[in-house]
């Protein structure tokens, strides 16, 4: 008898004993439907002072054909509110007001998307606070969230607003699940900001070669990235050579076997996309391994494992890669929760993941990546459905599934959703950024 | 009858219970005792490479007659590990063949201390992988520590080298019992390094304002500073001015009733300074409310008084301060892991601890503030017992209490040592921290 939590309180006498007991019962999420609407209703846009970002979102919403309504509004569900032109706290008061009252009528599955500006971004003491300020309060209303709706913050750089679109498109849609209380970081673009022909197929055209791809995450990155238009290079170890092959097949890929720790990987990578794609776009490096133990009982071995695949390869595959990856591509590294708030029995996947961190950011800044206008960035994944977590033990598992604002676990697709946005080229405002898919996991640094 | 979950599981059936049953019971802390010796027991020193750090602190360690280690170690009670030369994941080796075996045999209350230099100070992107990475392992170690350990990690800037003695002097000590799984940063210093003639007075004729002193975590602050050797300032609401008299009376101090929402309460404060006291060196913003409500729920005058107290009185308050403050003095503000994480029913309270942080740096990089070479740091507060803490109901408690690595609550000392930490002359080269003192709470953003 395999029953999950969700599953016992979502009917009959379990869902009756979760509501009086207040255990929460995780809600269906929104999830993207291929010519579905950006949005099911109308979206509240507002703002604070000039709130030059809201009449920006204002067209995109009019452009997609989403309704867009005005203060006071009636029901909607999705809110975006313009903060970029807050000077001290008090102006905090315009979030309180239009904020609190949507909150009342927010439709289920709804979004809640602060826009301000980074508290780095000014000389003034009392500025830098109220910016820090929409931190707290997304976080705080994203744990406040009803029936699957999420609450996230964008920081846009001063001048950088034309790179909002992607995010706050992204944010609205059911692309986004499983993403919330997060803080994303829109800066000046590395390159054309290009929006799709179809908002369905925005990795039209593109090559990407996703590593780890024959099975759990890696294959739904590769389902999703081929579903928005992507040619899939799938690669993994050889001995993953059946399900690889599959998964090519299926997608209309290819597949390449290939062991990434290999010192000659990045090499074979852009061997073969040259060879039969004439070049790559895109590139996921999703491979990696755990070897849990505490680390008083962890050799040499097992810790230059975990580091060698999921740390040392990547900085070596993206040496060769880098030259040879298409202007305007994008690298998507996977860090995890792990690598953020650390892990009993994972140091060297912790030291793995946080490297992976340091990676990511230091790689968006390099001269030769910002010279071929490449953007960086990583998913941290919370609690996934993977064949991996369906072996964890009970107890454990359900802990990993609830302690999160949408109270169950991300689907892989949720985590692919994220790396997709992160490979759009109308996204080329967004790099460095690792952005957590989690659900808002209680678990953090 | 109350007992909490600490006192059920640390002796007779309870214990053996808890023992059987795999649950976590709390250690007793080493906490600061005056005139005791800073470490019970000899520390290991090493590094990677040619690792400076480790030298500082060997002699550091020699001053202060503790008995210093090197490898193999036998039994010891504190492990420092300089990685500042580490220059890619693969050096990682080192902290493993070093950390796993001394983890092995670390006395109870041990403290491990890793120091490495912040990613964003190389060009290298390996390195500053490998840099992120400590972050990675660090929290992890924190969540393997058994019986009351700790364990921190100390980013050191290039060419800063002497600001690291007080931190690693703090983490040793008995002072930081309950900051574990912690960044500090060590920058070049904003004026001298000025050690104490006596570590046991190390603000000895400093002139200390702790505003919300009368009662809880602000009356263990100025217990705590006045131990130090500071004199007193309490400041508190004139309701409070029973509990309040008697603090300062008590400490030797001077008392002033006050309301820090007042516009003229930052002259006030330091009208009074000088004139009972000459001047003032340390300012702790200690005063602060809740109000918690869904933001859906929050009128306009609830909002308002949060932001007003916690974060607009002390923007106000510290434009009167810097001016008059002396050279090099120390300005401390509180924030809340709420502020960093959000909470449910506190999007205000979250709102102005995030601002505090927000405040804090922005405070820590103003010209006024480096030109006078005042430190300004926060300290973010978990789980701590107190008064109000004792009235949550009874689950809710036991979960703050229980869901950080040392499976207990703090004390309102352990917040107030890290708040003298702030304050001493010898550590000028700590400013714009924020510190949790929340023995590494799961809770995080």
């Amino acid at each position: 008898m395999a029953f999950t939590y969700g599953q016992l309180v979502s009917g009959g006498v379990g869902k009756q004993l979760a509501t009086t007991l207040g255990l929460p019962r995780p809600a269906r999420l929104r999830r993207h439907q291929l010519g579905g609407s950006l949005v099911p209703g109308a979206v509240l846009v507002a703002g604070h002072g000039d709130a030059p970002v809201a009449e920006r979102v204002r067209h995109l919403l009019e452009d997609a054909g989403v309704q867009v309504a005005s203060l006071p509004s009636t029901s909607v569900v999705g809110v975006v509110l313009d903060l970029t032109a807050i000077e001290t706290p008090a102006d905090l008061e315009t979030l309180r007001s239009v904020l609190g009252p949507a909150l009342r009528t927010l439709a289920p599955t709804g979004r809640v998307i602060v826009v301000g500006r980074p508290p780095e971004g000014t000389g003034s003491v009392s500025q830098a606070a109220a910016r820090r300020s929409l931190e707290g309060v997304v976080r705080s209303v994203g744990k406040e969230m009803r029936a699957g709706g999420t609450a996230n913050l964008v920081l846009v750089d001063d001048g950088a607003d034309a790179g909002v679109d992607a995010t706050v498109r992204f944010l609205l849609s059911g692309r986004s699940a499983y993403v919330s209380g997060q803080v994303f970081h829109v800066g000046r673009p590395v390159g054309e900001l290009v929006a799709p022909a179809d908002w369905d197929q925005p990795l039209a055209g593109k090559v990407a070669v996703v590593t780890g791809a024959a099975r759990g995450i890696g294959a739904a990155i590769a389902d999703t990235l081929a579903r928005d238009g992507a040619t899939i290079i799938a690669v993994d170890v050889p001995a993953a050579g059946g399900p690889l092959a599959e998964v090519a097949n299926r997608l209309s890929g290819t597949a390449l076997q290939l062991d990434v720790t290999a010192e000659d990987a990045g090499a074979r990578i852009v061997e073969h996309a040259q060879a039969r794609h004439g070049g790559f776009d895109i590139v996921v490096h999703n491979a990696g391994i755990t070897r849990d133990k505490l680390l008083a009982n962890t050799d040499a071995d097992r810790w230059d494992a975990v580091l060698q695949v999921n740390l040392l390869s990547i900085l070596r595959m993206n040496e060769a890669l880098v030259p040879a990856i298409r202007e305007g591509g994008h690298i998507v590294h996977i860090s995890s929760i792990a690598g953020i708030a650390g892990n009993r029995g994972q140091s060297h996947y912790a030291a793995s993941k946080a490297g992976v961190i340091g990676m990511t950011q230091a790689l968006a800044a390099d001269d030769a990546v910002l010279a071929k206008g490449i953007t960086v960035n990583a998913v941290a994944p919370g609690f996934i459905e993977t064949e991996m977590t369906a072996a964890v033990p009970f107890a454990t598992r359900e802990i990993g599934r609830l302690t999160n604002s949408l109270s169950q676990g991300g689907q892989p697709v949720d985590v692919a959703e994220t790396i997709g946005y992160f490979a759009w080229d109308a996204n080329r405002a967004v790099t460095g950024n690792v952005v957590r898919v989690c659900g808002q996991m209680l678990l953090g640094a």
